[in-house]
């Protein structure tokens, strides 16, 4: 893949000087790993902020002081904060208190001595395409946001089946019947998306996947489209249908709603100090 | 299978003459339909009750009086008429007005001539197990019920991973993560489990399939048990959880809750006027 | 599960005094731990008998005047041992020199301990139904043979699809387009079928798994029918296809053959030291 | 997708003047249509050559000198075809004498018509596409070949596991076990690939496919990665194995070879008459 494409491995930007770290309210440990972190970053002659990661608010309103976000926690800590930082081009490095994930870089014990390397300029950095989410309702857009794994659309609280039109850059895709819908980016892929039986996409994959989740049509299969593809779903009425974004955005959707899922303009930014084979090491260790 | 099985397939019972006819609020052709039924049965001897497939109170409590209950509509209707006759061993006949299924024996056009064979003594009796699905709070039993199809238990509202410790006969079968666990008869087998992924049961199988949904540890298969199997689901209390039987019962689960699901002592028992090999006939026809 | 099941798990026969020990011709250590099983044996006044678990024919011969067989080796050894050990009811002892299997029973470390306790009558029976596979040609039988896993009917060399119709109980099931056709016990199930996409089949479910690989029809999902289910299995001419039974005993078929499938009337009989839920232990230990 | 896209649909050459007509030995009446279009060819001022679609040798021999391959037959014929035709940048039309496909583009009845109208220079291009694949033996490439659909490594005649040792860009992806691994273009992942469990690809998605067949790491998933990848398979030693291109160029392999895979430079040209939604029309048709 050449420097041109939209999802391109850059190296690191000349000087990570302005850095947000964010602690995990429920886990203790994150808070003393901000402390020794946010001293090592002052030291080498950085600026420190530091916050809960439930303070979404908080980091809206700071993003665009910071060259880089630090979370400490788990993979959700990881979305929610991509979702702020993709906009203003902040880059993220995640430190996972639970199993090194595919998006965390950095276990505890290892955190300072990776923090040290991306002060002085190591590390390169994994561009991660992202979904653009519209809610259309009565002819108004009501919600537009961004998600880095994916966008489900599906039955609400009972076990019933929900009916969905959907069309891809225009044309009929599918009416599925059954749980509801994925559209997952790669990086979603290994996420909800492959649990309802989707491929793994290899994270520079420029395209989406549309994993259906327990389809009554039996010979309905994921589909994987190119990133360029305009997706829309329609749920048909008989049934009470909601929208989530990443698990964490969830609305219940109106008779009458249409959801749009394409490529967002932005990326989520990952610094990796690990080699540019993690993904398929990461993978193998899962299989084993 | 010899007489002795409990899914044995028997001849008819001598007399069908208490006939109860149900038909669906909103189709009307049901009503006009339940009355040239109706005649027909007193034609030829019989008696007749009738009622809204909706009126389950009133079905209940007429029960004792019938030798075989006539469902107008579709498979929900049918499923929950099954839930009431079981217990009194009343046979039944399902009319659809869909397309014809695994269940449903008659379309309208053919209803009337159907009956008349049925009056007459033709058919053969198509006994399927059901579940007994039991619901323990505090050490008390909350819930019992049966179900023709199958018991959910998984997620609410949100698309929340729940966490579910499973029991089969005491042997710790899997900490199931994902959107939950269905447990189905070889009825239900054919519904909700198959687009979850599980196997066809063809209807004489004396086996239970226990098919997780969306389940997060890749490796996780649907699992074959034969129906004397004692099943316990307890969901850990991290995310809200429901139970479901036959899409038709619902509740909110508390943290603490344990689920009980095994072969229940009633069948639900469908008079056939098609080939005994009608099962394989109708699967052949969904392939298509 | 009753006594009168056949497949009932008994206790052990009062005496196991005549031994034979297979040990495999590639793996040097099953020679010596074979001479200290037969050391064991003598002492505690059994006869002892060894040979190549290679050899076939001498177990073959050898077969009457045993009560137990103790391979060592793989599951292929086991597998091969079963075939000749069921007509006679000898029960087999596994010793696995790979990890432990749901057949074996001991590791090489643990197998003279094993073998003590089980000349001291300790363990239980684990009794497993077996596949009876016959081929038919000309109106002739020209095969009959006995499989403890799986008998597949498909593709020989090159991967070209192969059409198969097939009938359960004299009813057409599915005219298959693929690489093949997997009849499985339940015993098999763990095998080939699951991976060929079937579902597991606890060991004392009474039920066949039907398991499609690489069927071209999307629609068409694994079957899961009773014990007492005849199948028929006929490869229409275009393609050359083959018979394999356990992946041992392998055929080219010819045009018009018909390969008949049903329950053996033998069982495999394994002796077990380890709990009655040693079956759902290993699953687990191989999801993780 | 912009034209700069090495996969974009372009308008239709501005001369069609120089036709080949490809018929099918076996289907007599391709001969009849061949003499049809052949007449209409001619009678529009262009030239004809003939010959059999099993002529491979001649359709090679002849391809400079066209610029158009019209097959009468099946998919098979598409794809044989399409290998000679893409190195020359020939565009490809298909008459189907099965149902219609996704490759093919008229039925026989509309033939006729359908050809005038690509005389007359309506129509656009279908830029397929293509795998190059190379064996490697004893640092010799032995055989480079390009497929439309795709490449498969794995057993031969009889149904014994094999092993493989994928890499993705010099990463391990995984050690397969199993049947076989198939990968497969956008355009074939609606062949073998989704008969294997894949997903489907839309046609201008810039990926590859790579999908297990009945692998017994039962966690493992298909894995999506993009066109540039450079995929190298090595199967181990124990067991015999066979590679096939589209189905089509099959050889047998030795211990040691290695297997690479990586999209070829030359693409497969398809003239399109039916709207560019033709590929969900005929999936949606497929899933009815």
């Amino acid at each position: 893949m050449t420097d041109a494409s939209p999802l391109a491995q850059d190296t690191l930007p000349p000087s990570v000087r302005r850095v947000g770290i964010l602690h995990h309210p429920r886990i203790p440990q994150t808070l003393s790993l901000e402390g020794e972190l946010a001293d090592l970053v002052r030291t080498e002659g950085g600026t420190v902020w530091t916050a809960s990661a439930w303070d979404q608010g908080a980091l809206v309103r700071q993003m665009h002081d910071l060259d880089l976000v630090v979370t400490l926690g788990g993979d959700g800590t990881l979305l929610r904060a991509a979702r702020s930082a993709a906009p203003r081009g902040v880059a993220l490095l995640g430190v996972n208190f639970g199993r090194l994930g595919f998006l965390t870089e950095l276990r505890p014990d290892d955190a300072v001595a990776g923090m040290r390397r991306v002060l002085a300029g190591e590390g390169w950095l994994d561009r991660r395409a992202m979904l653009r989410v519209e809610l259309w309702r009565d002819g108004v857009r009501l919600l537009q946001t961004d998600g880095l794994n994916d966008c489900f659309v599906g039955r609400g609280s009972a076990p019933r089946t929900v009916h969905l039109d959907t069309r891809i850059d225009g044309a009929a895709f599918s009416a599925i019947a059954g749980d509801g819908l994925i559209v997952a980016t790669s990086t979603g892929s290994t996420a909800y998306a492959v649990a309802a039986g989707g491929p793994i996409l290899a994270p520079d994959t420029p395209a989406l996947v549309l994993a259906p989740v327990a389809a009554h049509v039996l010979a309905l299969r994921p589909l994987v489209a190119p990133l360029t593809a305009q997706i829309e779903i329609e749920p048909r009425a008989e049934s009470p249908s909601v929208l989530s974004v990443d698990g964490q955005v969830n609305l219940d959707l109106a008779p009458g709603d249409t959801i749009r899922v394409m490529c967002s303009p932005h990326q989520a930014v990952f610094i990796r100090l690990r080699s540019s084979t993690y993904f398929f090491e990461t993978l193998l260790e899962r299989l084993r």
